[in-house]
């Protein structure tokens, strides 16, 4: 059976452990080698993070590596995401990583041979970043049942926070939701960011995302830092050991001031590290037989 | 002497069984390390198949690979076709694979010191496309003499049409040429599709190539699928054991029905398949002493 | 401490030397193996010589490199420079080489806890050229101690003019300049360039950079190369075994005649060779404890 890893959802609690712990593994050194293996990574969208991290890893596994940048394709000449991606397959690639605009994407690839890793369907899924967001909470607490996380910000365009809240609830967390009114979505509960604050272990902030609706944001930048931004005042407030995360990139300045991105408590460029660590347990997962 | 590849008609029949079956042992599984080589591919046109293709054969043999888009590039500064393949060569690279829109650019690289690979000219050449399909028709006949052809579509502007005609016909296939009257050239004979469909032992499908001339095709998709694609009905015309080709990428439900695409017939992602091992085939030669 | 190559003004006369000697040392076949090492490199400009120089010595280091182009990124979601890097920072990555349109672009960056090498900043420095430039030098006179050169062209533009003549001064070159009027820094003396090149042992040319100032240049390209261009009549002028530089890409028929870049003199594609080993002299010693 093929290794896929689409969503979250597809994976038992065991399953889901047994790559954190691998993760934290590879976060300790553990050195594997697929040597002669090629992996292709699809990127349908820009990234930084997502894409380079999966490089780094595959990389770091000793994988040979092909990148396929959309803008120099021959997508350009109107060919499917099928097409392409069956084009791939048959080139002998042992596995393929895809980031694409369109949610559920992977949906029309079912009959591929070869693994499938999703790195981020339009406003869907994106597992590679919650198990990053998992591995950074486990090494923290060593734990996840009855921790206290508050997701904040624009969780209705938010692959990361959809792909969050059912995988934490899953696992025993404790998840409030904060967001700007027309960014709430009808199937969840919303709190007030003062009114949770100082009760959470973690505040997780999401990324204002600007290029994907400029209609709806009603809010100037300063307004949004002054509502729902995580700001000096609001960091001193977090209890003893609480930690912030975002999934990066972010927008110094709103969803967080310039000042606490590197303050003790932040996890954020941890994050990025655990980012490779966790890849390097899924692409290895990917190729297991 | 350099072993490039610019054109099939610089090689013998001799040369190209040589390359055919050398492609074959590695379909079936044969390795060599080129470990310590690097070689760089040039595209001064977007591609999918061809640039990743040629990736995966060199990333196949243990070669290094270096790849060179043109958008990101000093052509941007208004440097030269030759003044950067010059800097290539400089570099110690030890082949080199280009792409380029004009036919016949390698005229101008006559006194580079490193092997060439062309990757497509304009609408010249295609040499490693012709040789992938001349060894997927290999593998199928275990010959070539005799053999039935029907080239079918925008052969005026097609490199890779150009390219099997000339090499098929040397080989001792029979060719059939269809195509609309607009992109019909003098020097060829024209045939209709439906009278030779059914004597065929391989239809092979051009794409039709709106962004290369949009003007000149009068014909609606619909109408050029009615008159020239490769429909449902078609297919069950054609005889037994005949098999249809595409040099990809191409257009459901114009050239050919998206029902056709994966038939039993197709050998369409058997050739993506053969493109690695025709290239694995080329980079080894041009590496020779 | 960090092994950065930021500018060569941060180098003592032994360490520029012992770079250039070990550059020369790659140049006679010198192979070491920094296997497991993953370097990236950032350009924030489009480049070829460079980018593919530094990709080329790193993989003759067998150095895994990962390199970013700022079109397909996460700077389009308006990231800023510091947190893209920190994020490389981040992943694991050996070293970084950076390419940045912004002089001084690396003061921003002082808090890096890896080794970064500049490629270029906006019109300040650009030390692996400069670099290259004196190893060519080296190799053909074996001293640098009273060599006469001039450089001629847009000196205020450029950040290889500036590196140059700071580094070749301080190694008791006699430097002297020549610039059409609207590129003359106060800073400088200026000199005729007919004046002058009888007497040069080396004519570095400038290229004109119609992408950075199409404002403030008033000659055509023929009034350019007529005042200022290595012309062949020029070049005859030249004293026996004096050679001529550029860093490319160069305008032929404007700054340099067509005739003259491949010319006997002309170690402009040695230029190109050199920056390969003078690029792998500079990722070794960044690496080194």
């Amino acid at each position: 059976m093929l290794k896929n890893l689409l969503t979250l959802d597809d994976l038992s609690i065991d399953e889901l452990m047994t790559i954190i712990r691998r993760a934290d593994e590879f976060a300790n050194g553990t050195q594997v080698d697929f040597v002669g293996k090629v992996v292709a990574n699809l990127f349908f969208e820009p990234s930084t993070r997502t894409q380079y991290s999966f490089e780094m890893a595959q990389k770091k596994l000793g994988m040979q590596t092909i990148t396929f940048n959309e803008s120099t394709s021959s997508t350009s000449k109107g060919e499917t995401l099928y097409d392409t991606v069956k084009c791939f397959e048959a080139f002998g690639i042992d596995a393929l990583v895809i980031r694409h605009p369109e949610s559920n994407y992977f949906d029309q690839l079912a009959n591929l041979k070869i693994p499938l890793l999703n790195a981020g369907d339009g406003s869907g899924n994106h597992p590679s970043q919650s198990l990053l967001d998992l591995l950074t909470i486990w090494q923290e607490y060593g734990r996840f049942d009855g921790l206290k996380i508050a997701i904040v910000g624009d969780v209705a365009n938010s692959r990361v926070a959809h792909t969050n809240i059912a995988v934490m609830r899953r696992l025993g967390m404790d998840v409030s939701l904060v967001a700007p009114p027309q960014f709430q979505e009808d199937d969840y509960e919303w709190r007030d960011l003062d009114d949770v604050l100082t009760e959470m272990d973690i505040i997780m902030l999401l990324r204002v995302q600007h290029e994907r609706h400029n209609v709806g944001m009603t809010l100037t930048k300063e307004e949004y830092h002054e509502q729902f931004g995580l700001s000096v005042q609001r960091e001193k407030l977090m209890k003893d050991g609480a930690i912030i995360m975002h999934p990066a990139p972010f927008n110094r300045g709103v969803e967080i001031a310039d000042e606490v991105v590197e303050c003790e408590r932040s996890r954020i460029f941890k994050q990025m590290k655990n980012g490779v660590y966790a890849r390097m347990a899924i692409m290895e997962r990917s190729l297991e037989k």
